[in-house]
This record gives structure tokens, sequence and C-alpha cells, in this order.
């Protein structure tokens, strides 16, 4: 493996707080942010750049619609370590973003359906002219057609977007699977970086994104301790683990998990758990996993699995999140 | 991959012991034993063929110490799922072994360190005499040097031993170690069948399975719900429904985990901790994981870290268990 191409993106608040609806205390974000410095991950995304006007019914707290001014105030010594924010579809306010220069963020990622791209991809130019490193990440790979994704191709390689990510949403994914999308990605977005954003449904988020890192992939996602929503990322202290460059140090994050992420896996539920790998066994959406967790009903593994796989069952709708 | 070259071999009796002090009750190994069996899993191993006498100390339930009528009385109808034992050098008695016409057991593995393979040998000699399928299992791979590992291929080669297992002690092996170490074995063992045993420490436990069986391993070791050692074992559940040939069904799997499974990982501890993960990333036997996690101190991760990477502590003795 390369020694120095990579660079670690860890989403632990803003894919994490999709499990506690962003209930993360400033001084847990602060310990979080400096933590990584010293582990030597060269970037956090500190949550969502939506807009709460855009999002109805919003509750959550500022991670996921986060202010420069409030940002300000929790990172008040910035690292090496760089900031990102990930911002959907439709549910952006262009006039929150500021230029680069009076941003604490450096890198703004675009999430997008297949069907969005074009989208997507306008809101990169403007990004790109704000000055902002960009990444547009294509969520639930595993259910696109392979002419939608050329053509996709085709708009992706004529913007500025700095990095395209391969997002295993439904965790389905195994290492054949990463080596041939990896591949085609990399044959057919030539002057692209590539990311990848796997989930853990199959205990396979870790070793993909190695296998993924091995072919050159350079950012590389993962979250602390795994947290993140259903069964969640590729843990950070993994990683952190496995590259091989001396400024990777994982000291640093297992204080974190020892200090934080013990007692809220205790009080949140993520990782290996039986629905969430049906789900991603079947290559679905975890919706359904998920309503069953929070159900009287959440240990029910043999009737959740003959519920999913009963052919009078429709297929649940993919596009609504 | 090939769709029917592979055995499944069911070994959460035998290692999922190690946590519980084999308190498992004789309708849950029931029940396993028929789950599996629908489930179409080809070997079950139901525990240790090792000699009470041989053991100081030793009182662990029947399963530790496997006796042919006992065992009648258990499995009273026996299907295609063959059963399988393990023995450690040592610590069996041969007078304890009927011939395989009067056993229920079809497998006799044997357990031994790269120093013991002679041993080992000889007691494969005469199970393989009883009419037994045999198995060597070479524990703490990571740790033997080639030399050492050459001279065993050479008497291994001379022996009826049908299958030789790769065995990843210490969970600390990734994708790049299995496809180094299947390629050796496959060209210096090329009359036997190959079997792999990992550990899930870092989370690579199916990812370093499905990997054996790609390049054409035989024995896959599993065990139901990843109950095993320590970090544990590769999950049957994940293997069944990864594999394609239509024989395999996870449904039984599933009702064996919802039945029984949730219940014990309440009531005893195995997975992806991190103590073990600390003792995967570093190479080392999960003694020192396991007494931590026995201990006040169970959730100290950086002080843990901290010794075990210290240069004043010497490292572990690995070969006294």
């Amino acid at each position: 493996m390369t020694r120095d191409n990579h660079s670690i993106l860890d989403c632990t608040i803003r894919d994490g707080g999709l499990v506690n609806n962003w209930d993360f205390s400033v001084q847990f974000v602060k310990d979080m942010y400096y933590g990584l410095s010293e582990a030597g991950v060269e970037y956090m995304e500190i949550g969502y750049k939506n807009s709460a006007k855009l999002l109805k019914g919003a509750d959550a707290g500022p991670w996921r619609f986060l202010n420069e001014d409030f940002l300000k105030e929790v990172i008040t010594n910035k690292t090496d370590t760089k900031l990102s924010a990930l911002v959907d579809i439709g549910r952006v306010d262009e006039k929150d973003i500021l230029p680069r220069d009076q941003s604490l963020l450096d890198l703004i990622r675009v999430a997008t359906y297949i069907k969005d791209v074009d989208k997507a991809l306008d809101l990169v130019q403007k990004f790109n002219g704000y000055g902002y490193e960009t990444s547009i990440n294509i969520m639930a790979l595993s259910h696109v057609m392979e002419n939608d994704l050329n053509e996709a191709f085709e708009e992706i390689n004529k913007s500025p977007v700095d990095v395209v990510y391969i997002v295993d949403s439904y965790g389905s994914m195994d290492y054949k699977d990463i080596d041939y999308l990896v591949s085609k990605f990399q044959r057919l977005l030539p002057d692209k970086k590539l990311g990848v954003h796997m989930h853990n449904n199959m205990q396979l988020a870790f070793s993909n994104t190695i296998m993924g890192a091995s072919k050159g992939v350079q950012f590389l996602d993962t979250s602390v301790y795994g947290m993140g929503r259903a069964a969640g990322n590729c843990p950070t202290e993994l990683i952190v683990s496995h590259l091989k460059h001396p400024k990777y140090d994982v000291r640093p994050v297992l204080g974190i998990i020892e200090k934080h992420m013990i007692a809220m896996r205790e009080k949140w539920e993520w990782g290996y758990i039986i629905p969430y790998m049906i789900a991603g066994v079947l290559n679905d959406h975890p919706r359904a996993a998920m309503a069953l967790r929070s159900s009287d009903d959440k240990d029910k593994f043999v009737e959740f699995y003959d519920k999913l796989t009963s052919p009078e069952v429709m297929p649940t709708n993919h596009h609504s999140d």
C-alpha cells in the first residue's frame, strides 16, 4: 500500500448524528476534533450544512444546520485537520454558504442519488466558485443501472468537482463489488480523486475500505467506533491502525472511545445488528430494519426476514430520503 | 466463486464454549444441530474430545469432554450434517476414542502450535486408522517463522491428514495475509484440502473467510452470531448468506440467533470490543485483553494500549495455551 496517498475523512458527527438526532455536546465535538487532529486524520465532517427552513419538522441540534458563528465558538484553534460539511439536494440554501476565506469549512460534499447528479453538479459549481474543495457522493450505487452511471460520468468529467464517492448505502457490497466499481470509476473518471463511504451491515466496511485504498482510492470515510446510521461505518480506529504512514496514531482515537463512545453506545444503537445484516444481504434500504428496531418486535428476526423476502411484498421505495 | 466446493464447519459449541465455560443446555445444542442442518451447514463441531483426567481443575460441562453415550442422547436423529470434535495435544486420552463406526463423530481435528506438529500428526495417524476424517489446525500462524512452516509441510505431506487449517489465532490478518498464506499452502500442500479459522478482532473474519473461499479453500469455520473466544469468529449467518449454492438457507440460523443468542450475548461477552481490537492490531494473544475485560479497568483502553506498546514491557508468552 502506498503510504501517504490517502485522506481519512471522519464523519462521526454527521453520519453518527443520524443515530441520535445530533444530540452531541460541544465538548464532545471539541474532543473529537482535537483527538482526530492528534491521530493524524485529515478531515472531519462536522455536520450538515442544510437549511432548517427547508427541512420540515426539523428539531435537531446545531450540527445539522451548521452556522459559521457557532462553528467559530466550537473550533477556536484550527489544526491541520480540515473541516467538511455535507449538503443534501433541495435542502441547502445557497445564501447560507460564505466564501471559503470567511468560513471554517474547507470541503463541501454533495450527497445525491443518481437521478439528481445534474442538480448536485450545479451546487458543486457554486461551492467551487466560492473556493471550496468539493465532492459528489453518489448514494445507493448498488441500485444504479450501468447506463445511468455512464451518463452521469460524462457530466461529472465536465465539472470542477474534486472527489467522486462510491457510497455503499445499503451495506451490501463485498470486495468483488469494490474491485469492479473502483476500476470502473478510475477508468471513466481519470482526472478525479475517488472516495469510498461504506456501511457495516455485513461487517465488511473496514475490509471494503482497505480494499479500495489498496486500489488507489484517496478519500476513506470512517467514523469513531463505527458510529453511523443503522449498521454504521468503517471504524476510524481500524483505518488509523492499518495505514502505514507514521503520522497516524490510534491512541487519541482510543481516548475518544473510552471517554465518550462506550456510554453513547449504551444509550443509542448502531453496529452489527441482525435486521441491518438482513437488509445488507438483501441489498435493501435500512428503513424497514430501523422501523423494526424501534418497535416491540425488534428481535423478531425470522418474521422480519420472511416479510422482506415474501414474493407478495412490494419492494420498498428507495428514493424518499 | 465456485458454488459447491465448500464445507461450512460451525464451531459455536466448541469455540463459543471458551466464552461461557461450555454452559450450554442440551436443548440449545439440539436446536443448533437441527437448525444448522436445515441451513445446509456441512459440519458442526460439538465440542472438545479432551479428557477430564488430563485437564487440571476442569469443571466444564459435557461439551468439553465429549462422551459417546451422552452424545447419542443429544443427537438422536443424525442428519446430513456431520459432527466434529477438536482435541488438544497432550489433553486427549486416545483410549477415549471409539472406532468411527461406533461413534457419532465424523471428523476429529487436532489443534497444534507449530512446534508440536509431529505430535499432532501422530494423533492424526491414529484417528485416521480408526476411520475418521482428520484435520490439523495450525494455530498462531502469524507468529510462525517460514523455515519452521516449511519443515512442518514436509511432515504433513507424508501424513494421511485430510485438511490443513490456517488459523488466525490473534485476529491480526488481513486479505493480503490470507492471499499469501493460502497461495503458499496450496503450492506446498498440493494434495491436502485447506481450511480457514479466522478471528474477528479487526472485523475481518468474514472478509478473510470469503477471500479464502474465493481462492479455493474448502473448509470454512464459522460460529452463529460470531460466538467464540474474545472477538469471536466469522458469523455463520454471513457465510450462509454469501455462498451461492441453493442448499444454503440463512432463515434457520436467524431462528437460532432469535431464540438463543441475543439473550446469551447479554450474559456473556464476545465480539468487536476495543481491547481485543488492540490485541489484533498488535498481533498479540488475547490473553491480556481477556484479563482486562474481567477486571474493573475493562474500559481503560488508553492505559491498556500504553501497557502493551511500552518498550519496557516484555512480550507475553504465546505458547501456554
